[in-house]
């Protein structure tokens, strides 16, 4: 039995409940099935869970989804609707006439449809069941991640070769006779990544101070003598699996500052590698960075360390568990990343992001890319 | 005053509230902030909305949300949270600490912060107002609509001219020695819609048999003399809005039933283009073709006109309103795909997409690639 049936049985429910499209993890997760329109997802112990999708998807939902399959009608919607015009009360119905009984819900469940069912049958959330199913990666689901991690790594290759090569013509780095922009060195690891059937989104490449921002995306020109601060993190178009990786570099020679905070996000990085165990919590493996970085005078606030120092990832980029301040105990099979930043408003910032799985001796980092400020 | 601050105010609620994500498009809209993680938005009537965001993304998100943003310190989490651990209790108590009343929520809204808020302040839900806000497109979002659609026309020339200029060796189409196969005409039309600034998502090659499955992907070699589906939807990186267009091509000779089916299609759209208008039911429109459809003998269960007309397009592929079976009334401002299509398990599917825009006049069909069965 996994976990997701005991906690329906713990739970006295009869059932667990998903509503969504594919986009929501848990449901990608749950049915293996690519859909934009939200379907209906019932998991009973002891059966193979089952989703409600309308006619027109019923046969691919059949070829491509590892649940059984229902249509909407087959579910006795149609009937209900004649009486029922409220789709979200109508819905309920038809959930309540398959479960026959109280059902668990995740805790992002609709609330609409949450009320609604409430009126016919118990409701209860489900809080850590399915995340801690979903954080245990099985093998396949190891190599689904390592494959977009390929990926990522030519990608970054194409990128840091770009800078590396680059021209410099009045501070500018230069491709030719144009300046090399971030969107160049964006639009070339795209390809490669559409190339190996990986989706990209919101891929960093930022330069000087806006690397002091670590969200920011990065536009215009890149300078050198910078810190250029790269961050890829796309979704296999198949399978919807993410892998996530940064590196900084800098084309010419970097500011006293950018080499100091390099060298200590290096070692911080190898720290934490050595500490991600089993049994160890996310909380710990984070603080004992903190206490690294402070030793060297830098903060967790607006400046130094400001975000955790990993997360899980998976179908979604960041998912549990957290290695950061509520960070949860780590287990087997966690797919997680390793990412120490340090950060300086007006001066820049520096981060450098590997992926691993938790085993049983420890952190085997699937990333094999070279930490290199001046490649 | 706009759609939200009246349903606001006409619920007896003191503000909207918001909590997910950019993947959300609710909260995409309401703060044009693109986030992987999640944040809370805070509207009251007659003030700007607000998000709280974490420290890390408060300078991004003062760059580019046009809500005003709060860290989640100055929004008091951080000391609500060292008495209370649970994710949801600590939100919900943040949250019912700015808003002092009742708040308005979304049909989607999670449930298990919708229950913690519950026991704190009234919570409604918001089924109409929202919705209808963002099925009313503004110039700059049909703008930035129609700037995607340029992208997607360009993309779907590139595939055709791709399968026009094909050879033909042994029933397979060709390009040079090697089977011209479906991945080939995709990757492609991506290239295409990267350099555009767009992410395209399960963009659909199918050929064949396939085709009678209206959301099959497709794969492996194209045929001749069998219709060939392509259908594009991609979004733009920077402002999230999608476009949304498909074609049915064939390289060589298509069957009768094929060429029938594709007239059929084309006098549908025609049809529909000229009765979308302000004040009709999306229902209205998508009856008045089924009604076509049948009079030539095709139904609409398992094969003949599987799905809906159209569908609203904006910040989700497929949003309000619906031309379906319970289609509202379409008002000036709304963006839809007219999309009728025909599938013959067994044979084959026919389907042509446009979009356009419902003006005071009718619909202006932004689309302005040819409908050509043999290119």
């Amino acid at each position: 039995m996994d976990a997701l049936e005991e906690a329906i049985l713990k739970s006295g429910s009869a059932a667990y409940v998903a509503f969504g499209s594919s986009q929501d993890a848990d449901m990608r997760y749950l049915t293996r099935f690519s859909t934009t329109d939200p379907i209906v997802y019932i998991k009973k112990p002891g059966e193979q869970g089952t989703v409600v999708v309308s006619q027109m998807e019923y046969e691919r939902a059949r070829r491509e989804s590892t649940a059984s399959v229902m249509t909407r009608s087959e579910a006795g919607l149609f009937e209900i609707q004649e009486e029922e015009k409220d789709r979200w009360r109508a819905l309920a119905r038809m959930i309540a006439g398959l479960v026959h009984g109280g059902v668990l819900v995740s805790p992002h469940f609709p609330y609409a449809l949450a009320k609604e069912l409430s009126t016919l049958v118990e409701v209860r959330i489900d809080r850590a069941a399915l995340v801690t199913m979903r954080g245990r990666k099985s093998e396949w689901e190891i190599g689904m991640i390592r494959q977009v991690q390929v990926a990522v790594e030519e990608a970054m290759q194409t990128g840091i070769t770009m800078i590396r090569k680059a021209g410099i013509r009045g501070g500018l780095l230069s491709r030719g006779a144009v300046p090399l922009t971030s969107g160049m060195v964006r639009a070339a690891m795209h390809q490669i990544l559409l190339r190996r059937g990986c989706t990209p989104a919101d891929t960093i490449v930022a330069c000087g101070e806006e690397t002091a921002f670590p969200h920011i995306r990065g536009e215009g020109a890149l300078r050198a003598d910078e810190p250029i601060v790269i961050d890829i993190f796309p979704r296999d178009d198949q399978t919807g699996y993410y892998s996530d990786m940064s590196r900084t570099v800098c084309r010419g020679e970097p500011a006293p500052e950018i080499r100091e905070m390099f060298w200590a996000v290096s070692e911080a990085q190898d720290l934490a590698e050595a500490r991600i165990l089993p049994g160890v919590t996310g909380e710990e493996v984070y603080r004992a960075v903190v206490d690294f970085f402070s030793e060297l005078g830098y903060g967790t606030g607006n400046s130094g360390f400001v975000h955790n120092l990993g997360h899980g990832v998976g179908l979604e980029v960041h998912e549990a568990p957290s290695l950061g301040p509520s960070g949860e105990v780590l287990v087997q099979g966690n797919v997680v990343t390793n990412e120490p930043g340090l950060y300086l408003p007006g001066t820049g910032g520096v981060r450098l992001e590997n992926i691993g799985v938790i085993e049983e001796g420890g952190f085997i980092t699937m990333t094999r890319f070279p930490r290199e400020l001046v490649p």
